[in-house]
């Protein structure tokens, strides 16, 4: 299977990404050129990833029939200092909220994601240090 | 320096996430148990490499005062069949519209992306084959 995007060049640095039919502007902020109209695409990486493996980990527990009040999957992304600068440290936080909520099954269903489902974790762990932490609250 | 994304869980598969202070919303089609109310995850990574590379680009050619009339970037991203299903090839297409330019000097912009300048390319590269074609038409 292929995935196709194309992103349009609109004005100054901003641009369209048109992702498998909805639109995505992308932008610089105004201290480097552009007008702020849209996230910068470097921390896309990271929502690429949080949103990866959040659903992947909604539809585990959903299937296993474990209920939680909230949820909430958060990337630090560490960058290098240097050209090119990129993410050489990514820290996943898989934040619940709710009552008996049994860390065995969350983290089970995490690790299947990271090791077995999430094919953009698949990826950065070959690049990355990719590193993460469940923490659950009442 | 460091970059925080937060992905909040909305309703089955939808997902709103922060982007430094931007909304993108994800979620997963009808078919796989979403409502198709945002992209699907993981196209973002290639999101995330068309705007990188494609900002650069234009940022380069502006110091070069190189004039076109259309810009746009598209990736090709082929995925493995097995899970994790996952990016192993990407094919980038920097395609441009106008007269007189000079594909040297696109060429040479492309090329300081690639190798230097765009840090999704340089995490990529380490685990996905990169691969790109200009084409420069009146």
């Amino acid at each position: 299977m292929k995935h196709t995007v194309t992103a349009e060049h609109k004005s100054e640095m901003a641009f369209d990404i048109d992702v498998l039919g909805y639109n995505v502007r992308v932008d610089a902020h105004k201290e480097v050129g552009g007008n702020g109209e849209g996230p910068p695409p470097k921390p896309l990486m990271l929502a690429s990833l949080v949103g990866c493996t959040g659903m992947d980990v909604v539809s585990m527990l959903g299937k296993m029939k474990i209920e939680y009040d909230d949820f909430k999957v958060t990337a630090e992304g560490e960058l290098t200092e240097e050209h090119p600068k990129k993410y050489f440290k990514i820290h996943l936080r898989y934040i619940f909220k709710g009552k008996n909520i049994p860390y065995d099954k969350v983290e089970h269903a995490v690790k299947l994601s990271q090791e077995k489902y999430c094919g953009v974790a698949a990826v950065y762990k070959q690049a990355i240090e990719l590193t993460h932490i469940i923490e659950i609250t009442k």
